[in-house]
């Protein structure tokens, strides 16, 4: 039996990483991720306007559905970085292009970190030419690949799915990373996919981005959506081919397994929190409906930091909810924490405990339940607490 | 000459005070202002549409445009209290009524504070009489006031303007509280504003919305629109009457001036404070639009973080402007902090010092302006950092 649980487990992937003193820290700063063949490939990415040089070359690459090779830096995401910043992405495809005899456009770059800086061009070189030395399939490079393309992340995210698909192992993995930042739109982070199902680049882009969208695009960390989100998958073939009928949709729920398993995982480590805070919102008149409410509450730094102090003021989730458009009678709306009523017509429910009401919110997992009882429509939103650890962070990120 | 500059200064106007016990801190918590004659009154409420009691009871009262008192509690907003809320506020009025000798609809009934509690009606009736007791002109009862309706407020918040109408001193003064869940909407937190110039209802309406929606519409503490938000402008008419021409735009400046004056000191007082970040958008190709993506900086918990640590990490302005949808070419967009340009054809300026946007961000007033270069409107939306205090004050704020 297999044990490794990285983005090399699929069959047909390696992963290399190095540190290449981008990252002051002398942390790994670079990672590579080679496929042993051309893979049908999928991505999807920020809509955020002002996206990185990395997100347009990234996009022309991805145009014909085919990859090798993804190459990631960390520490320095060249954004808002002009054409300069274009040619330094397209230079550090090409510098991973030649060493592997492959064509530039077979290779995704992508880079995180600050905003306003020109990528090190020497130092991603010599990163580049020290990671397709480390290339493996062992575990421990999928792990440091993992690692290596972290930021304020406090631990590696990963994941993986294995499914008998055709009386063959299908496995499904991926990684990603992120912490804050993160309010994704079509798109989300950086999160890397390996599978070695089989299956065209049409399909895997439509499954990639059914999958994103109740995953990824239901998380937020701080509402901000940042300008180097990527989702991008690869599938080797190696295994079977899982095309059409049930082996798809076979795939399909593994491929949706991991991105739920790593946007869950991008919130518990999101800057700063303790809490996960789940918010699901039923009686809609429109699942678009059902995520806007459930999102103004989740985004809503008053819930956030109640939640933060397991403190049961749900007075803000209703004021969080008052501020939208969405259709309902404020007289017909129920909330609930865990399965306890805490308002409904229009007041208070009766007989609730104060002291009942911390525990509930006392825990690592937070679960708020509206229900608008103005249709049938329900969504969900994932998102973590506000703490002084999050202000922390971000008041001193450049020092 | 009259050094009063609380809201008494105005001829015709009374306050009185009373602490009954709802505020455990046993800090003042009910506050009276009391016209001698009926005034011609305005005001504008809260779009939350879980609004409060007293905001439905106070929209009825000012139906007609006439106001003799405004009662106002803190430490309880009579938010989401159904039925019961709605009894309590009107009784309120009630009890002040009686004791005045008015009709209760000639009185404004207004609460703040925690939301999902109902009135402690006992001590609110005894706070009344003893407020009514107090009733004075005198500056102290003015200032009282305004210390009444505090909540999470550290500052008494109130301005005064006099101008000379008719050759006649004709004085605006007001007060306000405010200091987190402020993100008004057509209409801000508790503020009352007395005057007595004479105007009638219809056109002190229409100024004090013009003056709000330039100045209390214009700050954001947490983007968290309250549900119990409320300016409220009462003119006696005793020094002269300021209908029409010259004499109504002096008097209109004098109340914008008021207005800014008060919506200023509510963000340098939002909880948690300790910078008031004024973000000004300009080369849009609507106010709307400049709004809007003036709104999206201000609102960015990443920007807020940033101006609290000092820290020029200008990617975050451009991150949150690449949300929005306004009208603009990233490449024509130019970024400047103070006077200085950070970000402009789309990469940093040349030749900027880290030490020398350190000193431009470590100030107690950082001005961001943004031109979009796509058209000739421009606003402006003032907002404050976000420290670990507000999510102090936020995560302990039952308890």
């Amino acid at each position: 039996m297999n044990t490794n649980t990285t983005i090399t487990a699929p069959r047909g992937f390696q992963a290399g990483t190095a540190a290449c003193g981008i990252k002051e820290s002398g942390d790994l700063d670079v990672g590579l991720v080679v496929a042993d063949t051309s893979c049908a490939a999928a991505g999807v990415f920020t809509t955020n306007r002002f996206c990185g040089a990395p997100i347009v070359v990234g996009r022309e690459h991805l145009q014909n559905g085919k990859l090798r090779a993804i190459v990631v830096n960390s520490g320095c995401s060249n954004v808002a970085t002009g054409r300069r910043g274009i040619a330094d992405a397209r230079k550090t495809c090409r510098i991973v292009a030649d060493i592997l005899g492959i064509h530039e456009t077979q290779v995704l770059p992508a880079s995180t970190g600050m905003i306003g800086k020109f990528l090190p061009m020497d130092k991603i070189e010599d990163g580049i030419r020290e990671a397709v030395a480390s290339l493996s399939d062992a575990p421990q490079a999928g792990q440091d690949f993992a690692r290596a393309i972290m930021t304020t992340d406090l631990k590696i995210k990963q994941a993986c799915e294995r499914v008998k698909i055709n009386r063959t192992t299908v496995t499904v993995a991926g990684c990603c990373k992120g912490s804050g930042m993160i309010a994704p739109n079509m798109a989300t982070m950086l999160a890397y996919i390996t599978t070695d199902a089989g299956l065209n680049q049409r399909r895997l882009r439509a499954l990639l981005l059914a999958a994103a969208d109740k995953t990824f695009n239901r998380v937020t960390v701080d509402e901000c959506e940042s300008t180097s989100d990527m989702v991008v998958a690869m599938a080797s073939g190696m295994a079977t081919d899982t095309s059409g009928g049930r082996a798809e949709s076979y795939f399909a729920g593994a491929l949706q397994a991991v991105c739920e398993s790593l946007s869950y995982q991008i919130v518990r480590d999101g800057e700063g929190a303790t809490r996960v805070l789940e918010v699901i919102v039923k009686g809609a008149r429109s699942v678009r409906e059902a995520h806007q409410a459930a999102r103004a509450i989740a985004v809503s730094p008053l819930v956030k930091t109640a939640v933060h102090g397991g403190d049961p003021n749900w007075g803000r989730i209703i004021q969080a909810l008052g501020q939208t458009e969405v259709a309902y009678k404020p007289d017909s709306v129920v909330v609930m924490l865990g399965k306890t009523v805490l308002f409904r017509k229009g007041a208070p429910a009766p007989g609730l405990s104060e002291s009942k009401l911390e525990k509930l919110m006392d825990r690592k997992h937070v679960a708020i339940t509206v229900d608008l009882n103005a249709g049938a429509a329900s969504d969900r939103v994932l998102t973590c607490d506000l703490s002084r650890d999050y202000v922390k962070i971000n008041a001193d990120y450049r020092t």
